[in-house]
């Protein structure tokens, strides 16, 4: 997906919140936000949202003094969704069909947007699951990724944000064993989950999990390593979460299903559906 | 009031719909959008809100190649207003209190935000009269404004928008007769109401009109003319219609009385009242 004019107040107001995450010193945030200024000014509208939003947050790394300035709010984002498994697991189990229940949480686990919250709303997150336990996801695309998914060889799957990826692991689960393999974040990037979140949901015990080489947001194959990319060019099924897969991804002809919520105005439009939309994408060429 | 850095990603959001009202040429847009950011990233933010909106807005003005790109929509909006004045003129009439509906009325006025729709939503005016009409203002303040607008020698009323001042009329009318002086901007600025604006609703018929001598939204004094500012010291009862003129006059010690909604956020915060109250803000002194 292109970047739209609409993209550019947003990142403004983006590294506003982030800043405002990472520090209290209203000079620094000021000094700041002027830089961002500066830099979205000069930026190339060409590229896709998430690789200017990560030119943006770099203004805000090295305000922080820190890399990775979300490790604690990761790690209590993963600690709010482990809470729920038990729940979520016995939805899965006592389910007529544990695929299609699993696939209804793991989008449900995008739809709870942790942003910069470091607690996280438990009533929201259960309303969530409510949502999408009753989306009405059109049968055929629940019944075609069912059949994508059984006779996939080499499934990738991306993972989006530390607490979703406990949901991830669910859906992982109902894939054919020894096929899947989980890709996280090979740098930090807000809350993207990283190898430790991955850990944390217990992935690691369930697939393989790789790290995609890069910390760009979403899924910008030129900033990848050489083993990821060759995992994408491999895989007949590729499972991309959230709205930054959409965003880098969209335009490209490959085996990809986008599971996401359709959070942010400007994606739903491109994508062509209301805001708030929750969607099982298939690939196009299907 | 000071400019909060939550004003800046408003400012690039204002810019760009102010952009695409003024042009449909994506290549200017962008251009002048780069433009924008720069300037915003490099303003002296203890300027007010409207002082800054100013600066950006010349860049449209630039783009658009016309001093008053927003003479057409203020033109439809008095049209719009002025159509609605016999059922407003009827509720005055029939009213036990004609200055307090007027006043109710006067600040429904403000709160239709006519922006950049140059087709106004007529039941959205209805909804937001009928809203006004029963209002809770506090009675203290209804009473004390009529005290102060009873007693005063020299009433100065500042303006806010292009059909907004036919609404302003209203209000005008039931105000001590030869007492009162409307200012209009000296300038075009966005649908801020001009000389043109407050004769098509007919003001010029019931009290004296000026203009402030300056473009900038809101009052900033200081580039106002000197005739307009002795005017304002010597007014013993100033009604300051509309936000931008809170933005601008709100530290200031003089007898003035705010009529507006508080449609921003921001503002809101500012003031301590949630966003969408409507208000008769008291002097300080009072």
């Amino acid at each position: 997906m292109k970047t739209y004019f609409d993209c550019i107040p947003c990142f403004v107001r983006q590294a506003l919140d982030a800043l405002r995450f990472v520090t209290d010193d209203e000079n620094v945030q000021e000094h700041a936000l002027r830089e961002a200024l500066r830099l979205i000014g000069g930026l190339d509208l060409k590229r896709t949202p998430p690789e200017i939003a990560n030119d943006v947050h770099a203004i805000v790394r090295k305000v922080s003094g820190s890399d990775d300035p979300y490790v604690d709010a990761k790690r209590k984002q993963n600690e709010t969704a482990l809470a729920f498994v038990p729940e979520l697991r016995e939805l899965v189990q006592a389910s007529d069909d544990p695929l299609e229940t699993a696939l209804r949480l793991a989008i449900a686990g995008n739809i709870v947007d942790f942003g910069f919250a470091s607690v996280v709303d438990e009533e929201r997150i259960r309303g969530t699951i409510e949502r999408a336990m009753e989306y009405p996801f059109a049968a055929d695309s629940i019944r075609r990724f069912r059949h994508a998914a059984m006779n996939a060889e080499a499934i990738l799957y991306l993972a989006d944000n530390a607490g979703e990826v406990v949901f991830d692991r669910l859906l992982v689960e109902q894939l054919p064993r020894g096929r899947v393999t989980v890709a996280v974040k090979g740098g930090p990037f807000l809350n993207d989950a990283l190898m430790a979140d991955a850990r944390m949901a217990g992935l690691d015990e369930v697939c393989k999990v790789v790290d995609n080489g890069s910390r760009v947001p979403g899924t910008v194959l030129s900033t990848c390593s050489d083993e990821f990319r060759q995992k994408f060019e491999a895989a007949d099924l590729i499972i991309a979460k959230g709205q930054a897969n959409y965003e880098t991804l969209s335009e490209m002809d490959a085996p990809l299903w986008f599971l996401l919520q359709a959070k942010c105005p400007v994606i739903a439009d491109d994508i062509g559906v209301e805001t708030g939309t929750m969607l099982i994408l298939e690939p196009r060429m299907a």
